[in-house]
């Protein structure tokens, strides 16, 4: 077993590679700001559940899909809910979301662990039903810094990456290159598989292998210190046609990120319009939801491009 | 009845004051970085079911509090839950949420309406059980601007305002004076009442009367043409002994801005690090949850300074 | 359109056909025990999330699975959880259920409704986001009556009914009369077609056309005042290929049971052990939750041999 | 630490005394049947999340209260939702709940435990986040025996009973003997305190210290061998001002029953109309929902009279 990186950041801390934001960083990312233009990465959150929306937003298969419920709603008030002081209605709802694999999100330090020791060393049994107190989502605070955006499927002329062809280091490093961009301590590299656009024409075929990075890719990206990998496709890493993860533990992108170098994992983003914008450098950023204990926070990422 | 604003932003828009949100105001709150620090301004989301935890975070009376629950959590491993490949731990969880009153949010345009019309003359009846097919909060996408901080308690002197303490535009006024900064239209401003702390000590008294702005504090702010008001109390204006909304229903605050302007609101901030960073402009970013349909969505804001 | 028998039972009740169970009912019900066994009749609740397990039973497709969560468990206490007084450990669930496709249930008579009137020419405005204030399952109180069971499988030498062959009222006297029972009066009539055991093979084929009673034998069934009927697929009625109710909405056997006459309908038995104990006559007993304003309640529907 | 009678009922099984429920002794409960009436003994799920409507039915404070919601409803099809084939309106909903604490409910035989071992010595770290896989509520059936009625509140002459009075061996034998009755081997005995009344006038009193059998009380029961034990309280045992179990931990009635003799409790019980019946014996039928791995489940228990 790799003990890796963990105690990189010192050992008292649950940020992992997010303690490489400094003040520099976030003013030098801010530098890459052109266009003034802000773009979100998310994909809808979609949670009717009497008409099956949910189904039709790309997703894992087996997960519990976004719940969405009115508590009050103008169909209350068109049939006789009285209203406040008689002319003013209030509209009001709630959200049942399990994240992992259902929409876009940032997985929290204590997704994922080796044996049983989280990150940093921590013990793994500060994971209980309360959530974890330990590398929780909630410890993360925010994202804002230099994002890069490495474009594969257009670096490959693909309208979507084949879940056979390896996105290595050679294929990131080469992708890079042609973007005239190179990542560095303190980034967000955002992957591009065009893999969502798939879901359309055949939700089975989402649902099957998963094109995403390989070990060498993720070596290369952590090796650049960068704070977090996010990507289109549901897992970052490759998905076998088995819907687990791809290759032999020791190179699982999962255990390589966020469990050996504290490097967080944005998953199911979408990166459309992005790609259309050309521009591989932005302001990025990702703002969690504090959810103490949390294993993930759905996302709206933004570029400021 | 006012029909105020409503067709200013262009009658086929849902975005409201967003609109607003030009490049060049992007670009020009970009210029609002000083320090390069990023501050939360969220309240952590405590979902504990058993043990009360989620009681103890500031939030309004009768309101389903947050529930977040672990669908596999280390407690599992330790008592002989199979990890994957015999080494590696996954851990997957669930959040109930109904966000208005339990925790730091932003308002939908959806949210509030009078008689049968929401903000730019939209049907009301498009509120469903499906969600609001009509300015719910997926039609926001994200506001990246100026914000402007005033921090009415500081101001004042005291700790918290005192909930008979009118903050009206005087009020705004003379804080923004003192501050040296003035509303610019795309602004978001942030009002600092202190409230929040009063939870720590007496939960039934942060549940009574809160302050918070009143009519002429709003038409200050919305002719100024801000693209959101935050505030840390509950409901941005103020709130009666009796949970209500204090005042006639021509001068309630959520009429006002989000249905006859269009102009967001964000509730239930933490500001207490911000005020203590003592720099009243600054690039904020909200970045709702795509939810489709949202009344409103959690919120982890950020003013970057 | 027919006006059906809509005030039969009163025009005030919403209760329906349940108003049948008198006392003299009851009484002769409990005269049709013989072995004093208990049988269960409903398909277990399997609600985890993580590992799949809620997609191994019986259910329609794009439903909302059950979701079961420990809010605290054995896995806290053996990694740390205080215990009360250290030595008395407690553990705490929380369970989020849409009964309808999901699991066994009993449907309210504000299930379904034509036009704008519900059952008993209640209006349907009634039956809003709250909760249906009119002919929920809150309203029902409880079944205690004589069961017979119409085991048209084992009837027609078959495992399970092909959804191609009706189940019409020829079928239906023909199985009641081998079995030596004729409806009476307040009876409930549980029909097997033997369905469920087609999903362990199958889930897709189980989730296409479903074998149900038609039309002809659902008028059969109300016109011998049976208060409710139960069947195990998911619709009691027939389900075509679409995954609709087959037919013209005239012959809709909800509209006919719910909504005509107020006779409940029980969906997603699980008839098996009872078909191997060969006793067409038995006390029935269905006790649903007293969900206020429910359109459905999950179920545990007994029969006591 | 008492072993008690842990495996008095068997090794392997999980049902504990309701393994007592042999045909005879349902048979001879059957007999106790006199007028035909059936009375629920529950109290309503209301849980609307907007209007406080959860709030105004007993309750333990801090527990999450259940959550009813329409997923589509009459107000959806009033303002333009389009109905199957243009007439027939279809309602669907969901229900969160945490039944401990919040309606009337069976715990499981899981609810508990002492050490690391469950009742009959089921090992504790079966009890996971999946729920648990021993002595979980679905191994229960169902309970269809004999109900004795002690209504103590009225044996005292007292609307309900006051927190400082000890319902003890003494109390219970006097009760039953004023009506003529005596536990036998598989019966229910419903415990009325008459305490939900308070609640109406105090929701706070209600919630503080509640009447309950004391320790004295529960060996009679258990050692007439009853299978389950109902109170109109929330713990069948009396409940301290500070809300936690009163007394010695070896005198926990939980421990006690659940634990240490398999036996379960029926908790939050409407006993209104059962003492207004004044019939104290009577057909018991509790169908617990077969929730895999449950503490416990909702329940609409009956008395057939």
């Amino acid at each position: 077993m790799s003990t890796g990186n963990w105690q990189r950041w010192g050992l008292e801390d649950q940020r992992g590679a997010a303690n490489l934001l400094t003040p520099e960083v976030v003013l030098s990312a801010v530098g890459s700001i052109r266009a003034g233009k802000v773009l979100s990465l998310a994909m809808p959150i979609r949670g009717a559940t009497s008409n099956g929306g949910a189904r039709r937003v790309p997703h894992l298969p087996g997960r519990p899909l976004p719940q969405h419920f009115m508590a009050v709603d103008g169909g209350d008030y068109a049939t006789g809910a009285r209203k406040v002081k008689d002319v003013m209605a209030i509209a009001d709802d709630a959200l049942v979301l399990s994240p992992h694999g259902t929409t876009t999100h940032i997985d929290a330090l204590a997704h994922v662990w080796r044996d049983d020791r989280l990150y940093n060393d921590h013990p793994a049994e500060r994971v209980r039903s309360y959530g974890a107190t330990r590398c929780g989502i909630d410890k993360l605070g925010a994202i804002v810094t230099r994002g890069l955006f490495l474009d594969v499927a257009g670096y490959l002329g693909a309208d979507y990456v084949d879940p056979a062809t390896a996105i290595d280091e050679r294929v990131l490093q080469g992708c890079a290159a042609a973007a005239g961009v190179e990542p560095r301590p303190g980034d967000v590299v955002l992957v591009r598989t065009g893999w969502p656009k798939v879901f359309a024409d055949s939700p089975a075929r989402y649902q099957g292998a998963q094109p995403g990075i390989d070990y060498s890719a993720g070596r290369w990206l952590v090796d650049h210190d960068v704070v977090a990998i996010g990507c289109d496709n549901a897992a970052v890493g490759a998905i076998g046609s088995d819907g687990g993860f791809a290759g032999p533990v020791e190179e699982d992108i999962h255990l390589l990120t966020l469990w050996e170098r504290g490097v967080h994992l944005i998953e199911m983003l979408w990166l459309e319009e992005l790609a259309a914008a050309a521009q591989p450098e932005f302001l990025f950023v990702a703002a969690p939801l504090p959810i103490e204990g949390g294993t993930a926070s759905p996302l709206n990422p933004l570029a400021v491009l």
